[in-house]
């Protein structure tokens, strides 16, 4: 029974390290979602703050937030992580194979493959957020607020669901791999940054005209797209946390398998909306379409059969769509539509778990989503406006008309590319 | 013992699923590739073929692709996944550990990871179609394609090889991956196409002359070939569909080994050739030369040594670009070589079965390749003649000339790169 | 007991085989990154080197390499995987399952599994090459090279560290996954090589100006970083080797840990200094820095808390930008910065396990440093010699003007995109 209770722990480990790489990988594919639906003069920024939320989300969530998030398990947190510099206090924390073994197998993986998983899905809601603000934020300013929203906004209401809050089953509360805990936390945190912001200059005319502003490179959005499908694997069949007897690796299988589906059926179902509704069988939309189904099963990937998993999707598809010329309708200005796939499309997700999940209930479903939006949203409005009155959170009109890679990183993304703007 | 069989039935789905994973990530292979070899008025159209058939595909194998190809697996197929909405029935069908049990380890997977793994499968065959037929089919009528031949075409072939059909080895066919089964049925089908739908404007001269056609973006095309090599570690090494042993274990490290040598011996082989035979190091040679080698190795990646794997790709290598130019000759226009990579090389491969594998006799490999070939072709050629005297499936020649991206998907693929055509 | 050890082993091999993939798909990585990085007219040349050298590698460590680096391992080398055409001896020479149980699980992987492992980490040392001596390099000497460091000087070196040579832990030599052996091997052989070429026409001017030369494709080069990052975790987490009970499996944990750690601190304090030193948070220095960070931490994953490890990467990210400034100074051209990112920062790495690892001794570490350099670096610069004067190593100064991609593979990367250099 040793034999067996190690080997456990080592196959659930793996599979959680194998998950949380496909969800690291899902940084890639934000960034190249939303490198590619910017203009080509706003690309090197939206990839340096792509590539440095990631790390100061990994950094800050080591520092501070995984001990809010998760207070049981590191005790100390900040001065624990600080004292063990050096002298791998930490690592030889981790379960031993006798805590393991006289556990009966309730200790099933490692502490640190715990961590790396959760890091990565911090980031992600992180991720959220930069796609909404392109093309006119700062780009400190914006760190900065990375810096808070991953050491303490997202840890916070992370609590409430996964690390002992009041979102548990007995409240009526189901979200397993986070379309409120992960998704609509970055887009309320987005929605805040993009109301303080503004609009990007020409984006609204003054007589109600919007004007699109076509991204750059479409091969790169598809690319992000098909990196974060891939990445969902991860992020949904890595939160069953067990793979190791029968039940657990069917119960992976089906999350696989639904998270694939409804990806599937929000694609086709946008990509058949926006040929009814424009006329053109529009690539972003069914981009997002298929970003929609994958949020929109997030909070449930266990409990509906496939082809009701493809409805679920379906219906995020057609959200989403309508979503999107919905909030410019209303001005709110977010190029690449991330405040309608992960917030919007997010609460259908909590709120679809209502039609599979004899757990939840309407009101529970409701207060966690009122509860994870209002924190979030406030909280990051306190913060964004704290940065708006001091450092500022918008580049000049001079530096967004030129392009923020020339003011923020002095170099641009295609120095050959392009001639003019 | 019931222990074990849990930890192996644990092991082989999780190994299944990763497996599977990764032939998902062939979709992006598939995706960059194309949009890498087409020019760049055509990417967005070509994108959009792309994420759009995966989704048809993974859809329509659902609602009857399977059952057609695997009868025995899910009774009652459409219907029962329709009866399924909501239910849950299709995840409670898995198998449960007492069965597991009973069967003393011949039930070793979760059913679900088999459709998970069959259905990004029957997408791969289909993603073939759409690089053959690029730059000017209309998007719609490739999509009603997509549905019939995931819907019904390939699994009716897939059922003889995989699902209980004469191709048996009992009847001399051995085709492990699907040389055959996959990739000359996405080739037979291709081709199909491209004989009803002519070729693009401009490519061959009334004097004989064969125009090149340079595709817009050569570091996607570069990055797509390394996506699917990489994914086909997964299509290959899942095929062998256990791991969770000594001698299985041995088997899938031997497919990885064979899978990436036989990848580099028609990369080496086909960039030689074209440097001796063009007088230039042509890039996309090479590119098609690793995918032959991956395609002629899939009939067989368990039998041969290592060595002898370099080899059978490297024939492949050859071989590819021999048909490329070939093909050319003939004025069948296949902008990314598709017919020649998947169907020339995969014939290739199913033969070369021969050289290391006992099981399969002449006949029966030939046997198999006609079979395979003429259903599909035929089917294929029915239904893609049915949507030609409908819908039609050519754009108009205005719309060719300006691009399918303006006229299907309203949109460019790069709108600030490009000047003029 | 037999059971057991048949799934430890099972598991054992699956976990390296997915490493292996990983590490693999490090070969997009160094394809992207320095596709991104090189000008437009000369990127389809360094994609056709990058997949040309991983092919070359992969041919080469099976015939001669592997004998070299492991010489216990097959007997015989290149003859004998010459005599095993077709015949599957490679495959039927590894572990029985009575081999792995006689061996009490001292034998608990595939040695096909471990080839696997070994043949794409000799491809990522060779991949370092291609960057620092892109834009002017003949292709066709540049394989040839390929041949001979891949064959023979990579893998003598290699033996020292892994095969059973004298860099042992006795020695007081300690270098996990490659600081030295690989990445400090590559970076080498690449300053030999850019010592005998010379640097880029225009990059240095005659009163010591330094002018950049920007890459054509920042999104790629982001890109390719990520994709490297993710394949670290191949890497480092596949270099333990080992995942099957408790303790490995928190080891593999937190390998995965320090590598994300080291990797995120790499890319801010790079970041950080970019932003003070020149005011710009400069993109490429931030890129380089999360590759120095996975530099740093490869060498010893395994001793150091999570927080040193970002400090171990961070200070891999300080001395990255200031080796890149140095090096522009004494105008060693190397547009990728890899020199610095692999050989400073591969000497950092092997110097910084002495913080944490009781095993290694300073001179232990020293000495190997200057082992692996001495050796690397001189057979180099001899091959590089012997090609330069048979050969010649440099492109004419008109193909270098027009670009190595019409010269060298008579096509252009990106034909539409471009109308003047």
């Amino acid at each position: 029974m040793e034999d067996i209770l190690n080997l456990r722990y080592a196959l659930d480990t793996f599979y959680f390290l194998v998950s949380g790489a496909l969800v690291m990988w899902m940084a890639a594919g934000f960034a190249m979602l939303e490198a590619g639906l910017v203009r080509s003069k706003n690309t090197a920024e939206i990839l340096t703050k792509n590539v440095g939320l990631y790390s100061i989300a990994c950094i800050m969530f080591m520092l501070s937030g995984y001990t809010i998030m998760y207070p049981g398990d590191f005790a100390g947190g900040v001065f624990a992580s600080l004292s063990t510099l050096g002298s791998g206090l930490l690592g030889s924390s981790d379960n031993t194979a006798a805590d393991v073994i006289a556990s009966g197998g309730d200790t099933y993986y490692s502490n640190l493959s715990d961590f790396f998983f959760q890091v990565v899905f911090v980031a992600t809601a992180m991720s959220i957020v930069s796609g909404a603000v392109a093309e006119r934020m700062k780009l400190w300013s914006f760190f900065i607020f990375a810096v808070v929203l991953t050491a303490v906004i997202y840890p916070v209401q992370g609590f409430w669901n996964w690390g002992g809050g009041f979102l548990t089953e007995d409240f009526g509360y189901f979200d397993f791999a986070g379309s409120g805990t992960v998704h609509l936390c970055g887009a309320a945190a987005a929605l805040a940054g993009v109301i303080l912001l503004g609009a990007r200059k020409g984006k609204y005319g003054k007589n109600g005209q919007i004007n699109a502003i076509p991204g750059a490179n479409l091969p790169l959005a598809a690319l992000g797209t098909l990196i974060l499908w891939l990445g969902w694997f991860g992020f949904n069949g890595g939160s069953e946390l067990k793979v190791s007897d029968v039940g657990e690796a069917n119960a992976v299988a089906l999350v696989f398998v639904n998270t694939n589906m409804a990806a599937a059926g929000g694609l086709v179902f946008a990509l058949l909306l926006s040929r009814l509704w424009f006329g053109k069988a529009d690539l972003t939309m069914a981009l997002n379409g298929a970003l929609a189904g994958l949020v929109a099963i997030t909070a449930d990937p266990l409990s509906p059969a496939p082809l009701s998993a493809t409805m679920i999707g379906a219906v995020g598809g057609l959200l989403v769509v309508g979503s999107i010329v919905m909030l410019d309708k209303l001005r709110i200005d977010d190029p690449v539509g991330a405040i309608s796939v992960h917030g919007v499309v997010g609460i259908w997700g909590v709120l679809a778990v209502l039609f599979n999940n004899g757990e939840a209930t309407f009101v529970g479903q409701v207060v966690g989503i009122a509860a994870i939006f209002f924190w979030t949203f406030t909280a990051s409005f306190v913060v964004w406006f704290i940065i708006k009155k001091t450092l500022g959170i918008r580049v000049s009109e001079e530096e967004e008309y030129e392009g923020v890679d020339l003011g923020e990183c002095g170099l641009e993304a295609y120095p050959e590319f392009t001639t003019a703007e």
